[in-house]
């Protein structure tokens, strides 16, 4: 089966015929996460009110039941320190999660899920799921493993690149 | 060979063993992306000053020598008008790129590179190019073939799909 290749009004839209091919791999990889987001940003907003980085800070913490530290937080969410520190101050103001100290080293400050925040993620993540196997539901379960493996490998090499031409 | 698993810092990090293969897919699918933009983006604030959705507009523009409407671009960029209205400006000021009236349409306003804009676009992209060759070459060219042809088919079930559930 050949790939579409027929979207004309997105990202890859700006790939020349000419262009190599890592670039067009690069258009079409950014296109695709663009659209999945913009689709599971939609449905956040119209289900439960709630924004995508709120969804994605409560993912984290949720993974983290003693806790997990604001840098760490803004290092695994790729955001700002300030922009975590509003999100989090956000959601304890709504008594989703709680700041408190770690018990062997009091100047260490940690966030968890609150028994509410537990319960208001579960709910957005079995749904979030549920989005995202109906997005890719017109793909055969056998290609969609073989595009894990292959991402896989992509990112082995993007993240070993960087860190070499990082150091440069 | 194995895809490499053992990434643990960003998004792909709130992936429990029992969820399901498409939330994993996703999640993996976002960390590389986030991981190769936050390169890029780094690479043209050093090399060039600028920030990507700058790049990005010019890219676009580069690719419509006729020019392209507001409208348009807000929509190709996927970010709001404001943002695009915000971006034109500047890039105005430094004369990178002119507004223009359609011939045939006084109304509809065009907006295209200028010479000089032409001329600093195509410096950045050739690098801009060379940056991701760089980072996709741990992996052989037949696995980023495939991994091309694989995106395209989950591009189509995401549009197919997300156009589908808008309209529920």
């Amino acid at each position: 089966m050949d790939a579409p290749t027929a979207f004309t009004s997105d990202q890859e839209s700006r790939a020349h015929d000419a262009q190599h091919h890592s670039l067009r791999l690069w258009l079409r990889l950014l296109s695709c996460t663009t659209h999945i987001e913009d689709h599971v940003r939609q449905r956040l907003r119209h289900k439960f009110g709630t924004s995508l980085p709120r969804f994605d800070l409560l993912a984290q913490l949720e993974r983290h039941p003693k806790g997990i530290t604001m840098g760490e937080l803004s290092r695994r969410l790729m955001v700002s320190g300030g922009n975590v520190t509003a999100l989090v101050d956000q959601l304890q103001a709504e008594a989703a999660v709680q700041r408190h100290h770690a018990p062997d080293d009091r100047r260490s400050i940690r966030v968890t899920l609150t028994p509410a925040g537990r319960r208001q993620f579960a709910r957005m993540a079995r749904e979030h799921e549920e989005w995202v196997m109906e997005l890719f539901d017109q793909v055969e379960p056998e290609r969609l493993r073989q595009l894990f493996e292959l991402l896989g490998e992509l990112k082995h090499s993007v993240r070993q690149r960087a860190g070499v031409l990082d150091q440069e």
